[in-house]
């Protein structure tokens, strides 16, 4: 373990953190808001840890493996947090400190479950960061931290595996600090494209950028009480696109600027996301259309929710607790695949079903004829064998992981059904469920025990179960 | 396809159940039971339909392969299914034919899955054939049929893996005539010392027989309303010991049969089983302490509910439905793993989860250490590189079997907790879940079309999903 490198890396982080922080400063000083002591105590906090960090632990070895990348991802997501949710203890908006590491874990993966009672309470800037900490965490913080800097490890293509959702990571361009720099780029024009188009829609200018950063983190954090149902219906629709366009593997967007059409369309996971949506969204738009007044009400509340749900966004214009059981069974359902790999969303992934589904098809062809051989294909390029059971595994351990999870919530005091969408949803990184965790409802009421569990499972979610279980296993930390 | 031994085979399988509807025949005269005749009426039947298959399908080509293997299985469980609930209707007993027919499903799946609210009202040779036809599920029909006839196909082991569970299917000895043979004297046998033990517990000896019929199958059907909770302790002791016992995979009893003690002592299904089972007894009892008045009644309670949930069983001597949420999670994630391999038991197969944990602990080394090799070993053996792939594409095939079942039950009225439940109690072939369709609950009030998906969800988990997927999947039926 290059242990030097790890601390190095960390410090840089955490530099990094601490300038992201003046944003939701500036925002204070913009509303003159009390919380803006709070920003500056967590900068000061940030600097004094991050200066020995940087300053003791250069070194001149700056190999590193996929080991090193692992426990970089995994501590830099957990400090992250911990420095991350000081604001809200200071300013004492989040007077529990398990409470703020909670929401801000939530943030941070992306997850958008709340304990907050009264949103609207926030002051702007302590909305801003819970918001940004979104934005942040969509597209990953060491992806930024590589897009940004030249002293980083060499071969930290193990870091963005390790942060980047989905079983096969592309680098788009030969150098993984330049993949990071295109996909930062494209990130940055699709989220100042929705602020434009949604302050075009003369939604206020402080909300239009907050509820981007949850639309692009693909997170949910919003300030309203209600979520995005006040909002108008054209609103409604942009931020349902917006959802969708988020969920896409970024790689596509990159094929889209060097004009290559025709390879976008070819992509069986675009077509797959967009078929399981489309197909959704009409049999639930028809499963509550008695509880609407008009078709297009019930379809736009279908395509809202499911475009939410699918990309583990978690924003809400209707409460599907109320829907009928199958559209309720349907969303659970869609929570568990998620989105596209290499986008902002959490769950399964697209294509993981995809190569799973195909599989169980080769095996179903096996049984009939044993001496078969067939290759696998996804988006053209052969599966080989390692991806084939890498995915199997993660099937394993993301099914065990969720049945963990709903074991260890069980000890609190919440019925089946909002135990079980708890777990999946903040697991996938969704933010509501259903039950008490529903659209209406929050998780304040959950233990600390449950909370603890809960944040892990975010996590766990986030940054796909293998860095985290591999960082805190004795055998990345023991000598071969 | 070689259709014409197909049918001949399937023949043979009308002609056995003719013959094992004698026994409930006898049962009615001993009783004078009315609905004598129900059963004299469908052995005609069976007999008109069996004579043609076996008498024009004769051929001299008894070879078959895995593709006929399945089709022989399948068609054969359905066909058992709908000649086995003609008493039910015939006898008005059960008038409607989808409830008979889910009761039969249920019984020769070794489900034990009810519709029925009052089972005290049955006659004795109808409850005799219900619970019967556990005991004839249990080991597996065409096992039987491979035991005693001599004219089946050449290469039957195809028939025997379609219809035995478990990830890999050893024949005992070289011949798989033989190896059936075994398998069903130590049936037999076990099912002869449960009887005479149950009677010397003072079980008067119709209910003993029934019992037994349901322990052997890990069934579940009883003839009292509360199940085995009106018995005294005593003998719901002999019944959980014996649920646990035909729980174990039958080869180890052929091992002990043979004096290799040692072998058996060193199966890690064994040691996994029983471990799971005992920690999860100890931490249900503590859970369920404070409702219960001594100790003892809690250790009974629930050493009686795991035993019967782990093994697919169903029998109850407590209304699990309102234990404290830990115990009720615990139950509904033991219903998922099932027992051993090779039992009578349904589920996932305490083997299959250990290979899975296996092949995701050599997942995480291989992230860490990319070059390694690992050989997995299971009870001394190495798995293959196939067997994992299968166990891990059977795992893709359980889950989303159990996401399609789900959402079908979607369509009905009642919540996600009994829809879930409903859905992994008859696909693992359990019989009571939670909620509605609790231990003190019955399947009645689901609709039609929900009954159907049931029945299949249950000849689904029993057959090991493959075989009835293969058999109605195109492929198998056109010419390459």
């Amino acid at each position: 373990m290059n242990k030097k490198m790890v601390l190095s890396t960390l410090g840089k982080i955490i530099w990094v953190e601490a300038a992201l922080l003046l944003l939701p400063l500036i925002v204070c000083l913009i509303y003159r808001n009390d919380s803006v002591y709070s920003f500056l105590i967590t900068i000061a906090v940030a600097v004094v840890i991050a200066f020995p960090l940087t300053f003791f632990c250069k070194t001149e070895n700056k190999l590193i493996y996929s080991k090193e990348g692992f426990v970089i991802v995994s501590l830099a997501w957990i400090i992250m947090s911990v420095i991350g949710c000081l604001p809200f203890v200071i300013s004492g908006e989040i007077p529990s400190f398990i409470d703020a590491f909670f929401e801000t874990v939530s943030g941070i993966t992306t997850t958008g479950a709340s304990i907050l009672k009264d949103v609207e309470a926030l002051s702007e800037g302590i909305a801003f960061w819970r918001s940004f900490t979104h934005w942040i965490g969509g597209m990953g913080v060491l992806v930024f931290v590589m897009a940004l800097s030249t002293g980083l490890p060499d071969r930290s293509i193990h870091i963005m595996r390790a942060e980047m959702p989905g079983p096969i990571v592309d680098k788009l361009v030969p150098k993984a600090r330049e993949t990071a720099k295109i996909l930062y780029l494209i990130y940055i024009g699709m989220t100042l494209a929705e602020i434009i188009i949604l302050a075009l829609c003369k939604m206020p200018l402080f909300e239009a950028v907050v509820h981007t950063f949850g639309t692009a983190g693909t997170g949910g954090f919003g300030v309203k009480a209600d979520s995005i149902a006040g909002y108008s219906p054209l609103i409604q629709w942009v931020i349902t696109v917006f959802m969708f366009l988020f969920g896409i593997n970024f790689n596509l967007y990159y094929l889209l600027l060097l004009k290559r059409v025709k390879s976008v369309l070819k992509s069986s996971e675009l077509w797959v996301y967009a078929g399981v949506g489309i197909v959704s969204c009409v049999a639930i738009t028809f499963n509550i259309m008695g509880m609407y007044d008009s078709f297009s009400d019930a379809l736009r509340a279908s395509a809202f929710q499911i475009s939410s749900i699918m990309t583990t966004t978690g924003y809400a214009t209707a409460d599907f607790n109320l829907w009928p059981g199958f559209s309720k069974t349907l969303l659970l359902v869609l929570m568990l695949m998620g989105a596209c790999a290499g986008s902002t969303a959490g769950g399964l992934k697209v294509s993981r079903v995809i190569i799973l589904i195909k599989g169980m098809r080769r095996e179903l062809t096996r049984l009939l004829h044993p001496r078969s051989v067939k290759t696998l294909k996804l988006e053209g390029k052969r599966i080989d064998e390692q991806t084939l059971s890498s995915t199997a595994s993660y099937l394993t351990v993301y099914a065990a992981s969720l049945v963990v999870i709903f074991l260890l919530l069980s000890f609190d005091k919440f019925d089946i059904e909002t135990n079980i969408s708890a777990a999946v949803a903040c697991f996938n990184n969704i933010g509501p469920g259903l039950g008490v965790v529903g659209p209406v409802g929050n998780y304040a009421d959950y233990s600390v025990f449950s909370k603890i569990v809960l944040s892990a499972a975010m996590l766990l979610g986030r940054l796909e179960i293998f860095p985290l279980l591999l960082c805190f296993s004795l055998g990345t930390w023991t000598k071969k």
